[in-house]
């Protein structure tokens, strides 16, 4: 696609026209993982030419972000195995645990069983891929109220129109919509039909300059943000994070002035931007390794209520430790300019891909 | 304000980390202007570093805007002469026509005598300034339906919420927010509230990334923006320039593949980004001068219909020349690194001032 169609429309342009490249991309209608890798290339070329973070030219907020792991279909002992693992391992408490089989009921157990387990502190955010019915979904939610859930996605399929509006209305927490709003006209049209509450944005589809017009929408509606990543390989994991990090709101993002560092330094899972380390890898496990979450997601509140929402986690909760172990759980990209562009190919073409990654987690075939 | 207020407070931060100057300049409410020059001079920082022009690190997707020339309040006869001086002189066929008088039949007649004396081929666009009661407006709308106006700008208080909603609904142009929608939230409101049907993003009070995340969300949401200019300064203005001609939609823009240059070569006005060049000086007028426009405004409407409505543009109108004339009515800026960030603060003190530059136009006392 991006040999024969793309690239021969973007000869003699530079980096430094990417208004106008996308304006011939748009000429063909969908390919966006291939337009968003272009984006992504075009980013890195102005970093390495400008000597300068791609992260720091897209705002630079701060250099880590707060990741999950993904737990797919499993039976539930197998699942809370799998969660407690990664806890063990990398540090990571955050847990997007799929959902959406039938009969709901086996996911509820499974997200009870996993509460359960692993108790009050960790953050359990359930993905249906369009999995149930509303109706199933509004049972399951019910069924789950006292489980803490953080956030819901697409728990049911968007097309379902009236019935998803029915659901998410009576959400009792945000309701993300991912694979129904990957362009910024269809995070308009399920914001304001009702559809969503929440939006889910992956660099992999929509580069680094749409993702930045979907975030800039979404902090002006006051919606908040997750950042997503579909199975991407080191180099779409990279992107991400450079791209959520540089803009402030992920999760656990620490403050320049270091508010925010304990609850790094508590072990919380956060993915880290730290040129010269290699890429990726995670810090703090034991044993150490290269091995990196497929999943990460951080979360990207609107400014102010991530401010407060922050404020109130840097405080040392009691029995989590004196802030002073060695940071557990950052995943260390290097940012290495030009290995972006060499990459992107190869991981996009990855994207396309449903067979989970060796050693990846086990998703239920989507997004 | 700067260097009590906000300096202190960034000492220590770099021109990579823009997203947490940003907060910090955040938890001060107000001071917009303030906010915007540090803003812009980050930005003018990274571009003398990267040795890049700040443009295009913004997006790139042209050298140049079209521009308006404000015409202020006068009788009637006044008006035309001087929109036929601009008109002449400086190749500007766009006028936004201060509105707002009371009764509102003297505006009325100005606006046509404008036409009469300018003929088709000229932008009319209106801007009350708030100075009209909604009734007033809908009345004077109806009276110049005959006119052909391009956009209807704050006609009467958005503080007058049933008023105004009633008055946007039947306006049969675009109904743009200005002075009533300065941040993203208030954009939303006035949007969603039915108040406006456009923006208006002006950069002396935004910035740059602040007016990204205004143009990213009306892009999102398909509602025009046009970029405008509040007596600014050459600085002011130039940033202007370089933001509107970042993003592509602009009135006038050529397509890098040259469609457009002919509009250009047609005598319309536009401004031009052109290092080399100094700052700001009108190219093609007679006689050679480096007076500048006051007020710049270039049309930012969404990609789709702009694609639309400037290949319509593109088509040479019958008696409008050859297109080979040496272009009239430009104004090349030179984007000169390191000037936008010692010119700021000056600029900024004196857009606070309701006093008109000397020679420039006559506003009804507001932006």
């Amino acid at each position: 696609m991006i040999e024969k169609i793309f690239a021969p429309q973007l000869l003699g342009l530079t980096a430094l026209e990417r208004e106008s490249v996308h304006e011939r991309l748009d000429r063909t209608v969908g390919n966006p993982a291939a337009k968003a890798a272009i984006d992504m290339a075009l980013w890195d070329i102005l970093g390495r030419a400008a000597g300068m973070p791609v992260s720091g030219l897209l705002g630079g907020y701060s250099d880590r972000m707060r990741v999950s792991h993904m737990v797919g279909f499993a039976p539930a002992a197998e699942m809370v195995a799998e969660a407690e693992r990664i806890r063990d391992t990398y540090g990571i408490t955050t847990f997007k645990v799929k959902v959406g089989r039938q009969p709901y009921t086996e996911d509820v157990t499974a997200c009870r069983a996993l509460r359960e387990a692993l108790g009050p502190d960790v953050d359990l955010y359930i993905d249906g891929n369009r999995g149930w019915t509303a109706s199933d979904a509004v049972r399951a939610l019910r069924e789950m109220a006292d489980l803490g859930l953080t956030f819901a996605e697409e728990l049911c399929p968007a097309d379902d129109v009236l019935g998803r509006r029915w659901l998410v209305a009576q959400s009792p927490v945000l309701f993300i919509a991912d694979e129904s709003a990957t362009r910024a006209a269809e995070v308009t049209r399920e914001l304001l039909g009702g559809s969503a509450t929440a939006i889910s944005i992956k660099t992999a589809r929509t580069g680094f300059i749409a993702s930045q017009r979907v975030l800039h929408e979404c902090e002006g509606l006051g919606v908040e943000v997750v950042m997503g990543n579909q199975i991407d390989g080191g180099i779409g994991t990279l992107c991400s994070v450079a791209f959520g990090a540089a803009h402030g709101g992920a999760g656990a993002v620490p403050d320049p002035d270091g508010r925010l560092v304990r609850q790094a330094d508590r072990g919380r899972g956060l993915a880290r931007l730290a040129p010269g380390s290699p890429a990726p890898q995670v810090l703090g496990a034991r044993p150490p390794t290269d091995h990196h979450p497929a999943v990460l997601q951080g979360r990207q509140p609107c400014r102010r209520r991530h401010r407060l929402r922050r404020e109130a986690r840097a405080d040392p909760r009691p029995g989590s430790g004196c802030g002073r172990q060695r940071p557990r759980g950052h995943v260390r990209l290097r940012p290495r300019q030009g290995v972006i562009d060499r990459a992107l190919r190869r991981t996009h073409g990855r994207r396309h891909s449903a067979r989970p990654r060796p050693g990846g987690p086990r998703g239920p075939g989507g997004p």
